[in-house]
């Protein structure tokens, strides 16, 4: 247990900052420093945002390297992809922690992000000593860690659900079918036609069929776990809900294998872990049971017609899918209790 | 009867804009010539917006006058305000019939228009002669007209419940509260942040208090009708919904008057209307009982305790509130069948 | 061509019933009949649902065999399953023609019927003669019937898009999934604690994974359609909207396949159907290019990596998926140009 | 400040029973005794509502007077109207603490609760007794009072803004106009037709006009504060959202008085309050600006055109509006710090 730290924030105005901000008002071992944003703010942050009012009275400061005051001990970046890597060598220099909320450090394989992003890799250096930051895959790491590339919304509600089966063989991961449905809110907070209220509600799509650039990032941390190179399909749909993933997952089956053993696989999987739920009754997991929790909710079946495992998992995108996460990443990476401020 | 017209819109990609393509495309007597914007299109109208798959197969052409084919016998100008102004006169000179449904032909005092609307008004010309497009208050006029200045959304809803009684001698017309909510298409089709999904969703809000520029629209009419002017309070909110407008009316009684007999008033002076149905039943109006179609629909109650009238009117703000009665007012202009493609 | 039928509905005040009376009141060449519920209505039915207002000044009345009139010539029976097969002999012995919207004669193989439905199927003489109303699938045999079954909402938007690929070789139809996301009125018109509003919005869920009754019907066709038996993953999701299906299908791939030559198949075997718009252009279908309206909009990808094809489809549950398609096989039965009253 | 207390829930289904057990659960000075419903639950009740993982494990237990073990300090009553009155007199005989959630104790005139209620009072001595539980008017009472009668979500969003004003001078206090706003769940949870998802979304109605029963708890609590007896108009409104109420409040000046002023006044009566906040800028509350708190969040416009003070207040309707408020009210009967478990 330690002192409280102190934690900025760049992109502070954004959903996951907003989150972030939210969840580090009531932690019991961090105090705001700095609120950055691209533009400086007219108001209080809680004037902007009213319904933070009385809890983040602080002005929004537009983040410039030149004049940073390196008044704090752990920055969390909740910036576009592209510009966090321009960003946190800076931060890393001078000492600071950085846990990163947008892919950039996320994907070790350069080529896969360059061939995904579409935009030149530009910090190798750091990447390299970058840990993904799933304390459920990887929490010793990440407790050692400097800089956190917290894990994407979708990959989230994808990875928990597969990791506990990576060992079996009794399963072909080359059948593996990811079928995420997500809330508007993961698209960021910004002013867009595809997202105005009357384009979105009584409505539904998918999107980047094929091409959606959580892909490299779910197969990188699968094939890690399965020591064997994997592609999946993974495919992505924009529910008209604000927050919210809902992840329908199929795994053929080689073997036969009875649901009861799956589910004992997962649940003893996840038996000590603070935020994964696994249902060991029928109630299905819905996104109302997690929305604004840190819960990762999982339930598993079998279909011994088809011989196919169906899991189905939901999180809130904005905090188990993001700023939850990162909070507990900077929980793990400080030292504190990890379920600090989360529960 | 007439033989099909040519009608044109301009501004075709926004929210009324689509709407009146809709209409129009299954209307008897009107073909559609051309549809203009702002950007040219780089693929059709109907693979832009794939729900006409079929049903407006036309390039979108950039709006330019001096390209100008002059093919048409009518436009519609589904124009920010401020910019028909600027159109409208070259259409008009050319002898062709505009419906405008933007604010800038609706006020007859220019003093009050720029005031409310913070713009010089650049065409007094046109607007002595534009009639405002309320078929059931000016019908004859807009028979006649080459210019007709469809009306706002929310003063639609006003006023259709509020002009059967502007010859009541019982009623304290100083005392008109317009408590209007409207669906979020009401701010036209554009990438904003506050009305982007995830800021509309489970949220509701008042805005414009006092300020709003419908006012000076509902308070001219109001006092044409009445002889007399007359200022109301009026207020908008925005609901998380896309289409419909309801507006709940408060108008204090200086003698008694039974609701029989104010209901009796109203459903009088609309008995030959086809678009306005009033309430015989204790049903009140719902926004869903109009959506997609050019009703109006009026309850009245008198509260004999506070001695006051309450009148709830709902609408599409996107049909009877702007293309439907639009295409009312070309019905009107042409001598057609004036519910021809409205029904 | 002929003169006006006489067309009556059991089941009205549900939202297909609804549905079938909003088509019907502007249909050419059918009139109203009767409007049958389980009780009799205290209002007429443009009373008790104000939208129709002038548009269906019925009365309800109660349905009783007893009391039947028998004046009319083909009847919509829009009622729970199980309670259509009841009711149906009684019709199509006084030589009515019938379309039933329930699934009683959907499934010609009763064991399977009578295993997912939990209930005994007690007409079987009349389920041999009935016809799946699928026009795309079975127009001649339609036009023949006095009995169509009309197709449910899922396998409406299941079927269509795979229908094209049953002869292709190069399928490994044993990897059928089917993920389907379905709006709230697929579950019909009734006072329900699980689609109440609180318990709905902002929500998404998974329900009845490997046990939803919609999996034999889609079965029991693809096997007709293959010449084999097949079994399917089927996956419902409740959407947080009113109407609208979509359904993400994956297939495997055997052989290579290229994404143009599968999407030719598609195409081509829809060429001349008026409901069915395949996507040229890359633009994936979105509920809302459909909500209203009869079609079914479907796009093809081919994923080379993971060689499996991906379609999408999508259509208005109420519409495609109930009444619009019961109205086509109206049409069909009837000699009637089959879009009459439906585009 | 006292040891923990136990409390007890009677309709922990409901939405304020679930919101209490969500608030009680981190309280720091209460323990969460029985949770009593009008039916067994076969399941804990977070498995019945696995939002609760781990948070609730406790046995919906089927409350019966009979069986009752005494072994709590305080209860809660979340029971329909009626319901209440036959349950609190025998806790009230145990020396239990009551907070009631219905309206049974919230009308000392109980001739005006048997009108607007339809169904006669049958606990008139515990009603002498009962507090009206508004902490901002009536601290003092609730800190000595052993059943409080928590406030109706509508009185609570339109007493709080005019309140402040009821002794001003300037205010024609007969023109009262009450337009308010509310999500559905402030219905309850149950299965009804009216509140389906099909019937709610895209929609929105007024309901209740003129015979709304919170009229007479307004009407009660102002003429407390005015000392004479007033009457209002009260109208409400069924919002697409789950949680949430506006309600645009209007009043008439009879002499002139500045915003300024009002505003000033408003705030120093609220300027020691916890969970009230009025705004010094200029946004104006929206609905998402409370939702999940116990705040309620005041707007003051003046129009010096009309010469009338507009009001716009929002709070959620399921805390500030019920257990929020509920546990405010335990807080202060009990001696702990009033905003404990609520902030």
């Amino acid at each position: 247990m330690k002192n409280k730290i102190r934690v900025s924030i760049i992109g502070a105005r954004g959903y996951t900052g907003q989150e972030l901000v939210h969840i580090l008002a009531s932690h019991p071992y961090a105090e705001m420093g700095h609120l950055y944003a691209s533009e400086e703010g007219e108001h209080l942050f809680d004037e902007e945002f009213p319904r933070f009012a009385g809890r983040a009275s602080l002005k929004i400061e537009k983040w410039d390297l030149d004049k940073w005051k390196k008044d704090e001990d752990l920055f969390f970046l909740a910036l576009p992809h592209g510009v966090s890597m321009s960003v946190a060598p800076a931060l890393l220099k001078a000492g600071v922690k950085v846990v990163d909320l947008s892919a950039d450090y996320r994907i070790q394989d350069t080529q896969a992000f360059e061939k995904w992003y579409h935009t030149p890799h530009i910090d190798s250096a750091s990447l390299k000593k970058a840990v993904y930051g799933m304390p459920e895959l990887h929490r010793d790491e990440i407790k050692k860690a400097d800089l956190v590339a917290n894990p994407g919304c979708y990959p989230t509600s994808a990875l928990l659900p597969i990791a506990p089966l990576l060992k079996s063989k009794e399963i072909d991961f080359d059948s593996i079918i990811i079928d995420s449905k997500s809330g508007v809110s993961g698209a960021g907070r910004k002013a867009s036609l595809a997202t105005q209220f009357a384009e979105v509600t009584e409505n539904f799509k998918a999107y980047g069929i094929t091409t959606h650039r959580h892909t490299p990032e779910i197969e990188e941390q699968l094939s890690l776990g399965l020591e064997q190179k994997v592609e999946v399909n993974f495919t992505p749909h924009l529910l008209p809900i604000n927050r919210g993933i809902l992840s329908t997952i199929y795994l053929d089956l080689k073997k036969k294998l009875h649901q009861k053993e799956v589910l004992a696989r997962v649940s003893r999987f996840y038996e000590k872990e603070p935020f994964v739920r696994v249902r060991q009754y029928e109630k299905l997991p819905e996104i109302q049971d997690v929305v604004g929790t840190n819960y990762c909710d999982i339930a598993v079946r079998v279909d011994p017609r088809t011989e196919r495992i169906i899991l189905v998992a939901v999180i809130d995108n904005l905090v188990k899918g993001a700023s939850g996460q990162a909070v507990h990443n900077m929980n793990l990476m400080c030292g504190f209790d990890e379920t600090a401020g989360l529960i």
